[in-house]
């Protein structure tokens, strides 16, 4: 817990003079002020979050965290549990959509095994083109339409074990972090997580998933409401919320974005399970949200809830509920963009262009 | 005008075949069906623009045209005309937004004058970091307030030279191209052209282009509806529709997406002024709009009519208002992004994971 706290409080407010610095180059480079757009205010933030009027994100990582979920015994998902471990498989020989974006883009990928339900034997690492990390908590969380999801303990380590996984790698370099997931059943405790902390109906913010037909989905949001019954989380503690409705992986992203922003590097969520993470995040430090960029909206139901309960535009949408940190390997690209715009435009005086 | 009719005659309907084969392979990569969205649908449409079921959109061209446009006498932008001629230098040093995206998304840009109003004068060849090419019809329209941008030959000069440019640049291997413009003023013949051939009025479709205060958007209105009066196109010929109220770069625009489409290759357009030249393309050949993609949804007033009315949905709203092609940049990164996802994913059985 202490490591989770001296985190925390090593979240400072934004830059405010590289902001200031940035804006003030914005408007002097060869464009009608603000034709940019988004562009140009991203770039901004950017330059708030990093402390530098021109910053630059040339280590890019997606850090991939999976996890299993006791809850898919109730038939919350299309998809049997083995899948978690066989996409884990994917993500290290490079054959996943999250593979193939992040080369897209120029970012590495971490992949994380939170905890699923098998142990990933590895190929010795010659062999091997991904990172792999492995911060099992357990094999796979609790039914939590039975009890908690996990102990108290447990959740505090998976969100310690996302600050080490960050930290870990800025030892490598890391100028700005996508979050992604992998896990079985998860939006099912998303749906959870948000329905309790955004106080909206289980309804409203619990979709389809990887593909729920009709009665899937009305079972989904019953299974839903019985967690949230049989536990009753305090809504003042959000690692208590973690425990009894998250999972392994949640927390872990949760770690990797209050690390993040502790180190004062841009966090690009992708759709609504790190979403959820974000609101466990948020739910720790409110600060957090300055260091959070939203990637795409998702066509999973619940995360626009997520996105406005924080206070968070999303960039795009294209209509993806992919997960993996799919949307938020294209969100990076616009990041990138952004700051790309701010370094290398020439200015009015620069290119000799005549002013207004 | 042989030229142009050629062209159009070898537009072609996408591959069926083509789309088919790549649609049931989105269905067998490793990820639930129809969970990449917008990206799944893409890749799709350029396997059947491209006849190939694995497309690849590698070699990536930007070409950018400028033109002046005798109008902006009437006070119709905020940038003095000379802008239009400063900036194509600012592209040749690599200094504007274009160049930026472009090398962002690995992209060379062609800058190609249609009829700036000064001579361009080159720096010997060595110093030069992009292409020009000089099709200059002539230094600037004509003011069409006071009737004809420019003569019927003109306007099909224009196209033509744009057909050839694309032809050239086939010779150095193109697989997608983007379009964009620079002219100080031409948001108002884009204007009066959209109000033209969508019917809608002019007040609904003319923006404040480089930033007009209010007076100036009203005297904006006032040019355009006196443009239509005094020059009256004939609505069956698209053709005299750029001659009268068109600029020379929106005429070259429409000549690249011609010939683009014509030799099978995907044409993404950018903002409002690509735009006003797509629907210019779209009355010559309503079979175009399978091989248009429409990066961005400007902030420009009359771009939304645009897309409506040839039927394209924008990929991404950032708020953006440049020109240059600095959307369509963006827009080929999300195309090539999906290709690559298309080629390059694992399918469940390439990668032994379990289907529902």
């Amino acid at each position: 817990m202490d490591r989770i706290k001296e985190t925390i409080e090593d979240i400072r407010a934004l830059d405010s003079d590289a902001m200031e610095a940035a804006s003030a180059r914005q408007d002097a480079l060869t464009k009608p002020r603000g034709s940019l757009g988004v562009l140009e205010s991203l770039s901004v933030k950017i330059a708030g979050i990093t402390a530098s009027y021109k910053p630059a994100v040339a280590n890019k990582v997606i850090i991939t965290m999976a996890g299993d979920h006791g809850v898919a015994a109730e038939g919350v998902s299309a998809y049997p549990v083995e899948v978690t471990a066989q996409m884990v498989y994917n993500f290290l020989h490079g054959g996943a959509a999250i593979n193939v974006l992040a080369r897209h883009i120029g970012a590495r990928v971490v992949v994380v095994d939170m905890g699923v339900a098998a142990d990933i034997e590895l190929e010795p690492v010659e062999h091997r083109s991904y990172d792999f990390i492995n911060r099992k908590i357990a094999y796979g969380t609790a039914n939590m339409t039975k009890g908690p999801s996990m102990s108290y303990e447990d959740a505090e380590r998976s969100i310690e074990a996302g600050i080490e996984v960050l930290e870990h790698e800025i030892e490598k370099g890391v100028d700005i972090v996508g979050v992604g997931d992998m896990g079985i059943g998860n939006t099912t405790p998303s749906s959870a997580i948000t329905a309790f902390i955004t106080g909206e109906p289980v309804a409203n913010v619990t979709g389809r998933g990887t593909g729920l037909d009709d009665d899937g989905l009305v079972n989904k949001i019953r299974v839903i409401e019985k967690a949230l019954e049989v536990n009753n989380p305090n809504r003042e503690d959000a690692i208590d919320i973690l425990a009894k409705l998250g999972g392994f992986e949640i927390g872990g992203m949760a770690g990797v974005m209050l690390a993040a922003a502790a180190h004062r590097i841009p966090v690009v969520i992708d759709g609504f399970i790190s979403g959820a993470a974000a609101l466990i995040a948020y739910e720790l430090s409110p600060k957090i949200r300055d260091y959070l960029i939203a990637s795409h909206l998702s066509v999973e139901a619940g995360h626009r809830a997520v996105l406005n309960y924080i206070g968070l535009k999303p960039l795009f949408n294209l209509n993806m509920r992919l997960g993996e940190g799919t949307g938020a390997a294209l969100g990076i690209s616009i990041v990138d963009a952004s700051c790309k715009i701010l370094r290398e435009m020439a200015t009015f005086e620069e290119a000799g262009v005549s002013e207004k």
